[in-house]
Formats: C-alpha cells, sequence, structure tokens
C-alpha cells in the first residue's frame, strides 16, 4: 500500500504486536483514522504516562505503578505462602483463579544454558530472603511445563530444599474439560504417573 | 486482571481496534512492556503527528499528509478516467493492484435512506465539477457489492449520465482461484448473466 508516509510508520509500530501482521497493521491504522481525535490522544497519552510510571516491583519482581506494589502491598489470608513464577503475566492469571492467598515472586529468567542464562541469572539471594524475612512456609513453584521450566524448578527445588519447609510444583495433567483423545501422549503418561 | 491503572487504561483503548478482545488487548500490553522505552515513545508521538498532519483531500477525499494529496499530485498515465469509490481504503487496494493508471474519488457515504443518508450527502456537486474540470471521460464505479453500494452505484449512473461520456461498473462474478462449490448463489447467477 501506499499509506501517507507517517501512517506507514504507524503501521510499522503496530505490526511489532504478536498476532498482528501487514494486513492488520494496515486495519487498525484505518480504524484508528475513524476515532475521535481526543480518543487518539489519549492513547498517546497513556502510552507516554506508562513509560514513566511502571516498573519492577524491588521485591517480588511483579509490575507496579509509582513505585506501589499491588501484591506486596495487599493484606493476603496466607502470608506463609510464597507462588514462584517465570513471568510476570503469571501473577495475573493465578491471581484470576482465586485460589491462592499468598504472595509472588516472578524469576527475571528461566535457566537455559544454551542462551547462556545460568543459574546465577535466576538470582535466588532474593529468594533466600525472602523466605527468611517473611517467614514461609511453603514455596509453590509455578512455572511452565517446558524444557527450560523443568530444568528451573528442578534447580530451584535442590537450591531451596535446606531453606524452605516445603517446597511444592503445581500439577501436570489433563486440562479440564478436554477430552483424553485429544490430549498429547506426554501429557497423559505423567496424568497417569502422578495419579492420585 | 487485577493490572495496574495504567495498563488497564491501556488496553481498554487497545480493545478498540478491529478484531481485539479483553484478552489479546492483554497479550498486546504485556507485549509493550517488554519494548523498548523508545520504541513506545516512538508510538506515542506517531500517534500525536497524525493527528496534525493527516486529513482528507478537499479535492478527492483521499487521505494526505501536510496538506499534500499523494494522488492529486501524482502524474498519471490515464488523467481522462475517474474511480469512483465508497472508501478511502479501498483507493489503496485498487491502486496495489497496478491496474488502474487514472485519478480517484472517494464518496463521503454511502446511500443508506434508513440511516438518514440521502443523495445530498453524496456531495454530488463536487464530482460533477471534476467532470467538467478534468475533462473525465469515463468514470468507473468501483463500489462495494451491497445493498447500499447498489443504490449508490444505481443513483450516480442516472444522475451522472447526462454529464459524462461513459460511466461504468466495476464486474461483479466469481472470485479468481475459487471453485464454484464454495461461491454462493447470487454470484454465481451474476457471473451467469454477465458471461463474456
Amino acid at each position: 500500500m501506499n499509506l501517507p508516509p507517517s501512517l506507514e510508520i504507524l503501521a510499522q509500530h503496530l505490526k511489532k504486536f504478536p498476532g498482528v501482521g501487514t494486513r492488520t497493521a494496515e486495519r487498525f491504522v484505518f480504524d484508528l483514522l475513524s476515532w475521535g481525535k481526543e480518543e487518539v490522544l489519549q492513547l498517546a497519552n497513556t502510552l507516554n504516562k506508562i513509560q514513566e510510571s511502571i516498573s519492577f516491583c524491588s521485591c517480588c519482581g511483579c509490575l507496579q505503578e509509582d513505585q506501589r506494589c499491588f501484591f506486596c502491598n495487599k493484606t493476603v489470608a496466607a502470608p506463609e505462602l510464597l507462588c514462584v513464577v517465570g513471568n510476570m503475566k503469571d501473577v495475573y492469571a493465578i491471581a484470576a483463579t482465586g485460589e491462592f492467598q499468598g504472595r509472588y515472586h516472578v524469576l527475571p529468567k528461566l535457566l537455559s544454558p544454551l542462551d547462556g542464562i545460568l543459574p546465577e541469572h535466576l538470582q535466588v539471594k532474593t529468594l533466600l530472603n525472602r523466605i527468611e524475612e517473611e517467614q514461609i512456609e511453603e514455596i509453590i513453584l509455578a512455572i511452565d511445563s517446558t524444557i527450560e521450566g523443568d530444568a528451573t524448578a528442578l534447580y530451584l527445588k535442590e537450591t531451596l530444599s535446606p531453606y524452605a519447609k516445603k517446597i511444592t510444583r503445581i500439577a501436570s495433567g489433563v486440562p479440564m474439560g478436554s477430552t483424553l483423545d485429544y490430549v498429547d501422549g506426554a501429557t497423559l503418561a505423567k496424568a497417569m504417573h502422578s495419579r492420585s
């Protein structure tokens, strides 16, 4: 397409979003032209604002706004539980279930030696400090069930065991509401093995 | 999700894009957090910029930047052809085919009496001025094949016929590369009728 230069630049920016290709980006651009002037400026202002106000909590690693972490400042029913996740998105997914009433800890990375991510990048020291200071009783590893996730969970379990009373990992098995013929072999084998 | 307030506002803005629901908007927000600071500011600046620089050409109705219309200022091989479209997006779609070398004219609306869009909203006067001033030989109606599009094409054909030497409408029929069993009945009937 031969869009005016600044719209072409806008389309290039929008293409960076996941799942957005050239066609979708162009649709977004044309849609944006139909928005009110005020709405577009509000979007621009919000983008400017998040650059200033959003950061990562130095204690738990979650997103915080204006140096105030929602999760650290919240009174929770079970502060002796610490849920360790591999990505800050996961905190919101777990919080949305309403199943967990403890604290969160976001790892900076997951182990991946081939990509140069070694145990020292996990900042285990911060985690150990929290275990001691917050008198954590149980650490729940809610880490992706991928090769990197498994390696990280295994490493943390070994490293933290002398310091934590109890370390558990979230269950793997067949997803709720699924039929067995659509579940892959590895998941099914794991589900059989971990039956209860 | 319990996102920080300004990210929640950002997600609400992104949800306005076509095909973007709550989940996708949240994915976009998290993706944006992984962009560099500079990139986010550039996006914000581009949004601010288009509000100032992009407008509609008073002559042809196409998008223009900094009061300069790409289509009006371009030297074309067939300036005696005028392609009338119902939406400024369509101009880019037709230009991308490389099949048309004339000028464009974007209608402000398509006729839709039930929505209160009547012939006077089509601004036929502007179109008539162009036919005279630019010595147009043929008007090509490249208007959507919808009820509103058909009504508009019919109306324009009748209204413009005393002033234009030739008025044509783009062909309707089976899309290129399609198999007949997937083509709907109305399209197939039209294709049979307009066989050549």
